[in-house]
This record gives structure tokens, sequence and C-alpha cells, in this order.
């Protein structure tokens, strides 16, 4: 059975998401990150960026999100953009990959995480700044489209919901109202069963809740590592 | 004919790359990025993104360099791993694609172009060890693996070749010695008449060379910008 290597937070939950859409049957292996134990050595075989979420499909390991959304969209033919929009379809699964999610990452780090002690006020209006950018890009495109490529629910509105309902933890709680095309599909795809049951996965098993010093020094080692 | 929007940057020379590869006749389209021509209303809607490599293939419109790679490589069949080591295709696509990229461009933005009247320790600090954590993964796995997935050079290498041959802008001028195994696919790629043929064609145009405040005002909006 596909085993789902996963924690609760967004890029796992967008993989739930497509398993239980697809009515894939799959063993959640939790990974509790903030317990560093994305970094056993065992894990690292797995995906050595000692990351979630990741997958072993029968021997077949996939890692990254939008990876294995695109791998098991393509082996199902499940939720995958037909053939004649396949340049879209990439473009904009990309756009979430490498746009939506690292600002999205950066965004929250430096309003939530980074040490208060120190003056961080460019680096925050800097990655602010680039998250809006991209959630006026998806919003200007979903007011034209109801959903982001071709006429059905995809793979690349999964992708963008596992980021977009975080929108208020991302950009600050008013974010959320400056986009409502944005908010129509997140709060569409929110409302599907499937949605329901991937967000609920993590509440089968317990993870470490504390953002505490152990944590820290397991999600954020650039703090405690000087680069030159 | 295929129409290639570009700049000399790194994202658009590993596309040159591909189309020099692949033998593909293309017309290359400059984007004077330090001009702001990405924002001209005709490109926009090429790439809303406003950000170069896009590709209009007579009327397929792509976004995005490694959604460009693997589009073309779908495409002509050339440089495309093959399907029985799809898994790991996607998955070390996209870890150059969401992680050596993303980390890239910060690392180079904090090393070389945040404000000097600031001090933007933390940041730099923290995407000069996400870039070497990233070099270090690649550095293992090509200790192991001549390319990056398979027995052939294809657009994995080609994508990771995009942003390695810069490391020494990216992480210091030591960054390259670091890491031999990178180096060494590297070397192998740069030394192949078509990467000299897609790095050399920027110098067929004329590009804006100044980083002065009019290339500053359209390359890091966010410098004028405050978001809350």
């Amino acid at each position: 059975m596909l085993k789902f290597y996963f924690n609760g937070s967004p890029n796992p939950t967008k993989v739930a998401l497509f398993l239980e859409e697809a009515g894939l049957p799959f063993e959640p292996v939790k990974i509790d990150t903030r317990k560093g134990e994305q970094f056993a050595p065992e894990f690292l075989k797995i995906n050595p960026n000692g990351k979630v979420p990741a997958i072993d499909d029968n021997g077949t390991i996939v890692f990254d999100s939008n990876a294995i959304l695109l791998y098991l969209a393509e082996k199902t033919g499940k939720f995958l953009p037909a053939a004649n929009v396949r340049g879209e379809t990439l473009s904009w699964l990309m756009f979430v990959a490498t746009g939506v999610g690292p600002y999205s990452g950066q965004a929250v780090h430096f309003r939530h995480f980074a040490p208060k002690d120190q003056n961080h006020d460019y680096a925050h209006n800097r990655y602010q700044f680039e998250g809006h950018r991209h959630y006026q890009i998806l919003d200007d495109h979903l007011a034209r489209h109801r959903y982001m490529v071709g006429e059905a629910y995809s793979i690349v509105d999964m992708a963008l919901w596992g980021w977009a309902r975080m929108a208020a933890f991302v950009l600050g709680e008013d974010a959320v109202a400056k986009y409502p095309n944005v908010k129509r599909l997140v709060d569409e795809i929110s409302a599907r069963p499937a949605a329901a049951r991937a967000i609920a996965l993590k509440d089968k098993f317990t993870f470490k809740s504390e953002m505490d010093d152990e944590a820290r020094s397991n999600m954020f080692k650039h703090m405690g590592t000087k680069v030159a």
C-alpha cells in the first residue's frame, strides 16, 4: 500500500486532499518535524531534503508536494487537466510550486517565527509584498476562470488550496477579503468531504504542539548556524 | 516559430540550453527587466507573473523555466528521463524548482542587492544556510550518480545547471570547491557547444547593464512599497 509521510502543514495537506479525492488506499506515516523526525536516517533515504510530504508507492519514492500531485494524477488519470492544456497546466502548477509556496513560506517565517529581538522589517515587507503580488495574479486569473486550468477541478486547484486556505496566517487577517476569487475557490474546495478528511488526518496522530527551543532547533536550523 | 522571451539571467538560460540542445528553431524576444519591459501589457498577456522566461509555441503559452523544460521535453521526447523513473524525475525537478531556485534567488538578493544601510545578517544567514544545505544534498546525490536522474543527461540536469553555474555569485567564491560533484556536472554541461550558445544568446542584444534606481525600481518593487 502507498505510504504517505506527512504532518499537518500546507504541503502534505494538499497531497492528503488528492489521496482522499481519488480514493486511493494509503498508510499515513507521521513525521513530527518539531521533534526532528525528518532527519532520521531512514526518512532521509525517502526524502534527502528532510521534508514532508513524501510517498513510497510500492517502491517508487516521490518527494515534494507538487511532484507527488503530478505523479499521482498522471498515474491514475484523475484530476489531471486534458493534454490540450498541458502548457497551461505546467505553467500554473509551477506558479504555485515555485512562487506561491516558497514566498508564502518566507512570509510565514518573518511574520511569525523570526526572533523578535531583531528588526526584520525589510525581509517581512519583501515577502508580504511578494505574497500579495502572487495573490493578486491568482485573483485576476480566477475572476475569469472558475478553476485554475481548464473547466474542471484539478491538481492545480489542490496545489493552490494547500497554501491559500492559510492566507490569513501568511498575509494577515484582512488578506482573505482582498482576494474574493481566491476565497471562492478555496471555500468551494474546503466544503468537499475529501478536504475535511484531509485536514482531519493529523488529528488521528499526536504531534508535538509546542514551538519551543527543541522545535525551533529542528525547524529553523539556520538560526544556530552562522554561514559566511 | 517558437517565440522565446528571455534575458541573460539563470532561469531563461536553462531554457536557452534546451532549445539549443534540441535544435529547435526559435525567435528570441528580448525582455529587458531592468527597463521594466516585463510589465508591458502585451507581455503580461504572455506571463501574468511578469517574469522571464516564457514561450509562445505557435499559440501555446508556457511560463516558468521548469514548466517550459518539462513541456518541451514531453513534446519533443528529447532529454526526458524514461517513464520508469518518472517519480524520481518529478521529485528532483521540483527539488530544483521549489528549492534551489527560490532559495538561490533570496540568497542573491540579500548578498548583493538588499540596501546596505540596513542590517540583513539574519536573512542573509538564513538564505546562505539554505543554499548550502541544498548544494550538499545535490553533491551527495551526484557523488553516487553521474546525472541527476537515470543514466543520461536530461532536463533535470539543465534545470540545475541554470542556477549552479552561478554558485559563486549565490554562495560566495569558495562555494564552488565545496561541492565537487556539482562542479563536475556543471563543468560537463558548460563544455557543451549548446551551453556556449545559450550563454552567448544575450550578447546578440543590448540589455541595460546599470543597476541604478530605474533598474532597482523595476526589479525590486517591494523596496518602494510598504505592506502591513
